[in-house]
């Protein structure tokens, strides 16, 4: 079926025997391997046996395997299923509205129930601690995407799921924690009385509008204290960022069918893993030497910019300290982000490997400030229709800024991107935008400097 | 491609190229001429001219036609490919859970950017308005939906847009006001001062909460008193109606690729549009004497069942009592239903095509209470992921009987309905839902006798 033949198709889609079979894992192809994952007491490099706790085996396995494909259990691609593949969109509206020579494609992953690439993790996650026999999953939630999709895949394996949601979240995003409790997870404001963690920081401040940080050791804590229970992350960890390739492997071939070639890549970055899962697959040609002139772009808040302002070193996953030390950009765990409304990008660190691309020069990284990334979102809503999560936001500002660049280049290149999600409990934000009251935030230079000074001593 | 092969196939595509080129006009199909329109002065039968100030020459035309196959411009359908066509779905996971040897199949019209199938009219309206000279379109909206998606038409067309959005929903739904104002539209809570019907009512009470009978009669103002602007009617009419019939269009083709046929098709019903669109090009088999078995069921909420209870004669369309007489099932144009979650269902009329069906006996017709709907809708969600609008709701809870009649019986039907939108604006129902706080209303016999004693005078 010849599909680039239709000069206006807006849509390339791909059918359900095209979800892809395999993930791809980009560890089998960097040419030196990847910095050991610290234990936060002895500085020596962890081994299975120190994440049994938390993880199954199975995803143990491939948070450290090499092995260039992973196969996809069918009992997750039937899941999957229910909205994969994603459409490919070609970007005519907001094409002809830039006047730009340049050709631009998204990814749209908000055709999830859950409304973003989170499922794609949390589908997997579920079905092997399913396999292995575990009945109950702990998480934590900021802004509620990533509980709003493992609340869903828990349902769909049946398992319970219990889901420590930041209370200053909790409070403001109701209709977030309603979606989780309809998929029928238990939803629990964090700090919580149910772990010692979260009764310690009660008993400190009862009025505790908690964090990221509280809610992951509540999490931790339970899992690590239930035998029915394990762990589950949505970001940063090898696994996920894997899971999440099928996002890729399919825009790839969607490329293809539209009979084109991506010159700039582009995704936004807060832990990593929606950016992970589009580009890892083109990466891959990078690293092999293939398509040099390919630039890959990842996007980040200028008021959380681990990347570009980060430094390079062993850190804590978490903000309280818990976790075992991973060499990442990173702001310092200790950094508290100002109140960006992506909150999805509102993160310290940065996926290892996503770190090691961009140490390796195959990557590149930029970041935008909070107004100018809402104007590009309303542009592409008017244009486009669909009203983008504002994490994804701050890539569409990076594609506009690169479309017009094209057109005072003359130069037709083709962009491409990850819509991640879309941005139906996020509207407040759009609100604050669209009667002027949204702020930009300086960058935090004495924060950053004064988290940095308290990075964990152990660095290789 | 053959797509039934896969056993466990979920979702049937078409190509882009298969967006219908042809609206179905069902007027074409009945052996009998519908009831005209009457003037609510004279009584007399209207013409094009009395529409002439509200709607433009091709939609007034479109109105009266007994074309059976119009065309639907380029220009609508280059804006439909945003997310045309829909995906039809088998319901595999919520069959085995209800253990049903029933194929329960599913149009899923939440794909657009509204959320709905709104769209599928908003935009051939905007369309041939922007041809004809007009600039501006006013419209009223009660939750949200239609005025969600005419706002989004009007961005697409570059006309402007003035919605008047009945007060109370104004103050308990800013999301669905910010996303109108995200897409450029003017949003006012309605009763407003901009209009002599709106000072009027709140002259006399400040504190209106509004109903969406005052917020037509201001839109109606609006666009009779303006020479740039025409009115948008978002369901009742013939040819919104017919804009929808790309929903069943696609549906029929999709079922052919699953390789299957429909026994029983359900859809809710409010003002009727969504229904319509779904089930007339299946209407139009049993109208020519063929697909005699298939039965289609309309569904309503039983505390506003103007099917099931109202009677069919001339009544106004708003409850004010300014527009043409239509014959239709009505439960007077006073009848003010009970304040149920789903706001798209609570209209005291009905389409008359959609009665005049009903009247012939080509389409029967039930009635559901509140609490039974959510427990349908919670119980797709658990399994098929995507949670549905309260108006869809309504819809599932009838296919959920009819398959575990499937089971009793032992009978292997095919069951398909229109999931009509999402619910991400409508979480606080299922919050109320989920916490027991949710009521069913009473059969309101005395309110109904009441509204009825109000019908006008004018009766063929």
């Amino acid at each position: 079926m010849a599909t680039a033949s239709d000069k206006h198709r807006t849509k390339f889609l791909l059918d359900e025997k095209d979800i892809p079979a395999k993930w791809y894992n980009i560890m089998a192809d960097f040419k030196t391997p990847p910095a050991p994952v610290l234990h936060p007491g002895t500085g020596q490099p962890i081994g299975p046996q120190d994440l049994a706790p938390l993880f199954p085996m199975e995803l143990i396995k491939q948070e450290v395997s090499q092995e260039r494909w992973i196969a996809i259990p069918d009992g997750v691609r039937d899941v999957l299923r229910l909205w994969r593949p994603s459409p490919l969109y070609r970007a005519r509206r907001l094409e002809k509205a830039l006047g730009t020579p340049a050709h631009i494609y998204y990814k749209y992953e908000g055709v999830s129930p859950a409304g973003s690439h989170k499922p794609n993790t949390a589908i997997a996650q579920a079905y092997y601690n399913k396999k292995e026999g575990v009945t109950r999953l702990a998480t934590e939630t900021g802004a509620g995407q990533w509980g709003s999709a493992l609340a869903m895949a828990c349902q769909m394996f049946g398992l319970q799921c219990k889901v420590y949601m930041v209370k200053v979240s909790y409070q403001q995003k109701p209709y977030r924690r309603i979606m989780m409790e309809t998929w029928g997870a238990q939803v629990v404001p964090s700090p919580s009385p149910d772990t010692q963690a979260g009764k310690k920081i009660l008993a400190q401040d009862p009025n505790s509008p908690g964090s990221l940080g509280i809610a992951i050791s509540e999490a931790v804590e339970d899992a690590a204290t239930r035998d029915d229970t394990k762990y589950s992350l949505g970001s940063v960890l090898n696994h996920v960022l894997m899971h999440q390739t099928v996002v890729g492997l399919e825009a790839k071939k969607q490329l293809e069918k539209a009979d084109d070639e991506a010159d700039v890549l582009v995704g936004c970055v807060g832990g990593g893993s929606n950016f992970a899962g589009f580009v890892f697959p083109f990466a891959a040609d990078k690293l092999a030497g293939r398509k040099k002139k390919l630039r890959i772009i990842a996007v980040e808040p200028s008021a959380c910019p681990s990347l570009t302002k980060g430094r390079y070193v062993y850190d804590f996953g978490d903000t309280v300290g818990l976790t075992p030390l991973v060499k990442m950009h990173t702001l310092g765990h200790s950094f508290v982000p100002a109140p960006l409304h992506a909150g999805g990008l509102r993160y310290h660190g940065m996926a290892p490997l996503v770190c090691k691309l961009f140490d390796e020069g195959v990557i590149e990284a930029t970041a935008v400030p909070q107004v100018a990334t809402f104007k590009a979102a309303v542009q592409f809503a008017r244009t486009e229709g669909i009203i983008p999560a504002p994490e994804a936001a701050h890539a569409i500002r990076v594609v506009i800024d690169e479309a017009e660049r094209c057109k005072q280049e003359g130069k037709r290149r083709t962009i491409a991107f990850n819509l991640s999600g879309h941005g139906h409990f996020d509207l407040g934000a759009y609100d604050a935008f669209l009667t002027g009251k949204l702020q930009d935030y300086e960058y935090p230079a004495a924060k950053i400097e004064e988290a940095l000074r308290q990075l964990p001593k152990v660095q290789a």
